[in-house]
C-alpha cells in the first residue's frame, strides 16, 4: 500500500529464513481485514509503501533449526501477531502482549497478502490444520486467524454466557462473528446494531434476534425497549468509532460489560461518567487469536460453526487491489485470496 | 450544607416514618465521607440548603408495617444507598442499581450527619449488627457503610486475588480500605501511590509493601521499576481524578484490571488506546456496600481487619463543620461523629 485507496501487485525480494526459530510459509488462503481499511482510508503517500496482509493460511515450505513442532508440508494457520509462545504473557494466553512477538508486514517480516511468508517465533505462532489446502473449510479455517477470534474475544470479554441478553454494535466481519460466538456461548438475545441488508441476513442465519437500524440516542432506546427497559448483559463493541463505543457504552444494562474489540480510532472515550455509575466493565482488545484456535477449531471442523460466509468475496491475488475498493465500498464484506 | 466551605448546625423537623417499608433510626455514629468533600469544595451557594452524610449506625426507634426483618432497639448499620432488597438487581448483588433505591439527604430521606433518619425499604437496606453501641469496633463497623466496602469493591473490580501484584492510587480512607482489601484477597505485592506520612504510615500497617509518592509518568515509571517492568496486575482507582486515571491506566500489566471507585470528575477518560492494545479491563463503580456487609462483617468481628483505623477525627454533631475542614485540608484522613 503507498497511500489511501494505492494498492499495487509487485514483485518483492523472496520471503526467506533469517532466524533459526524462522518457518517460511507458502500462502494459500489470505484475508483482507476490516483494520487494513484504516490505512487504506487514511494513509498518506509513501515513496517505499507498506507490506499488508494478517490473515493467512498456507504451507510449511522450510524451517529454522530451532523449530520443533511443525514440519514442511504441515498445513498451517497463522494468527495475525506472532508469538513466542513461551513468555509470561503467551502462558496467561494473552499472546498478543508477548514479549517477543510482533506484526507482519513490519521489520523484514512479510505481509500476508503476498505469496510466502517468513512467519518469526514458528513454534510458538502456527497451528497445524488437520486438512489439506483444498478442503471444503478452509474460508472458516481462516477466519480464525483474524475475526472468528476477535467475536469470541469481544464475547469473551462482555462476559456472555447462557442465557444472557447481547448486542453487537456493528454487522462487519467481526460482528457477524460476535454474533456466531455469542449464540455460541449460549446468549439467549442477541440484537445487532447496523442498517446494511447483506449484513443483517447473515446476522440472522448465524443467530441474531434482533436488528437495530437506529444510530445514537435512537439506537439506545431501542435496544432498552428489546430489553424490558434495563439494557443488555453484554456489548460487542465491532466498530471503533467514537460514537460507536458511545453507543456501546449506553445500552449495556448495569452490572453490564462491554467487550471492545473496534481498534479505537480515538484515544479519549466518551461519558464514562454513566458507566461508572452502572458498575459497567469495559473490557477487550486485540484477540489472542493464538489461544482461541484450538478451542474454537474443533467447531469449525465439525460444521458447529461456518464463520466462513463472511467472505463474500473471492479473488486472486491480482484482484487484491479490488478486494479492498469492494470492501471500503461496502460491496463486499469481506474478502478471501485465493492462491 | 449551603455552598462550599459552608456547613451548618440546624435544627430540622423531626425525622418521622411516611412509607409501611420506612424505619426510623436514631443515629449512634455517622461519617463524613470523602465524597462529601467534592461538594464541600465547589457547591454554589444555596438558600435551601442541603442534607449531608449517607454513612451512619444506629437505633432502630420505630418502623412502617411492613417492616418485618428487624426489630425496635436494632443496633443496625446502613449502606450508604437504601434498596429494596427484592429486585433483579439486587437479586444480581448489585444494590446500588435498585430499581426502587436511592440516596440519603434527597426527596424526604434525611441526612446521615443527623440525629436521626428515616431510612426507605427498611428490610431490604438495614443490617442487624450483633454487638451494642457502644462496642469498640464501631468504628470498624462503621466502615462497612461505605468505605470498606468500597475498597473491597475496588479490589474485586481489578480482580485482586492470590498472589496478585496490586497498586492503589490514592491512600485516603477509601486506598488504605484498599490496601486492607487487597491483603486480605491474598495479593503479594500492594503498591500505595501516595505522599502523605500519616497515610503511608498507616497503609504499612495494613499490609502495603511499597510506597510510591511520584506523580504522573514519574509514578508509572516507579511501578513498573518494583514489578519487573510489566506493571501490576490490580489497580484500584481511589481518587476520581483524571490525572489519577491516567496514572492508574498506565500502571496495569497487559491482561490486568483496573478497579475504579473514585468519582468520576471527568466525563471523558484519557489514553483509552493503549490499554486497548494492552487488553486492560476496566471495571469498578459505587459499591454495593449491602451485598458486601455479610461477607465483611466476621473479619471486623473477629478483629482480621480493622479498618476503622482510617478514622483520625472523632467529634461530636457540633463539630461537623470542623470535621469537614480538617478533612478538606488534609489535616485528618476521614471524621466520625459520635452521639
Amino acid at each position: 500500500m503507498y497511500g489511501a485507496g494505492d494498492v499495487r501487485i509487485e514483485t518483492v525480494p523472496d520471503a526467506h529464513l533469517i532466524e533459526s526459530t524462522d518457518a517460511l510459509v507458502v500462502v494459500s488462503r489470505a484475508g483482507i481485514c476490516g483494520s487494513d481499511l484504516w490505512p487504506y482510508k487514511t494513509m498518506e503517500h509513501s515513496e517505499t509503501g507498506r507490506r499488508m496482509g494478517h490473515e493467512f493460511i498456507g504451507i510449511v515450505e522450510a524451517m529454522g533449526a530451532d523449530v520443533r513442532k511443525i514440519k514442511v508440508g504441515d498445513l498451517v494457520a497463522a494468527p495475525f501477531l506472532y508469538s513466542d509462545g513461551t513468555c509470561v504473557f503467551c502462558q496467561e494466553g494473552l499472546h498478543t502482549s508477548c514479549l517477543h512477538g510482533g506484526r507482519y508486514g513490519y521489520n523484514d517480516v512479510d505481509g500476508g497478502q503476498g505469496e510466502a511468508v517468513r512467519v518469526p517465533q514458528a513454534d510458538g505462532t502456527l497451528v497445524v490444520l488437520p486438512v489439506d489446502k483444498d478442503n471444503a473449510l478452509m474460508p472458516s479455517l481462516l477466519t480464525l486467524t483474524d475475526v472468528m477470534a476477535t467475536g469470541h474475544h469481544a464475547a469473551l470479554a462482555a462476559k456472555v454466557g447462557p442465557g444472557k441478553s447481547v448486542a453487537v454494535v456493528g454487522g462487519g466481519a467481526v460482528g457477524l462473528c460476535g454474533v456466531i460466538a455469542a449464540k455460541r456461548l449460549g446468549a439467549e438475545q442477541i440484537i445487532l446494531l447496523d442498517r446494511h441488508a447483506d449484513r443483517i441476513n447473515l446476522a440472522k442465519e448465524f443467530g441474531a434476534t434482533d436488528i437495530v437500524s437506529e444510530r445514537g440516542e435512537e439506537a439506545a432506546v431501542r435496544v432498552r425497549e428489546l430489553t424490558k427497559g434495563l439494557g443488555v448483559h453484554s456489548v460487542l463493541e465491532c466498530v471503533g468509532y467514537e460514537e460507536s463505543t458511545r453507543t456501546a457504552l449506553s445500552i449495556a444494562r448495569p452490572g453490564g460489560a462491554v467487550g471492545r474489540v473496534g481498534v479505537p480510532q480515538s484515544d479519549v472515550m466518551p461519558a464514562v461518567i454513566p458507566t461508572f455509575f452502572n458498575n459497567i466493565t469495559i473490557s477487550g482488545g486485540p484477540a489472542p487469536a493464538r489461544a482461541y484456535i484450538e478451542e474454537l477449531l474443533p467447531d469449525v471442523l465439525e460444521g458447529r460453526i461456518e464463520p466462513g460466509r463472511v467472505f463474500d468475496w473471492v479473488g486472486s491475488l491480482d484482484n487484491v487491489p479490488d478486494g479492498y475498493r469492494a470492501m471500503n465500498v461496502r460491496e463486499a464484506i469481506k474478502a478471501m485470496i485465493e492462491f
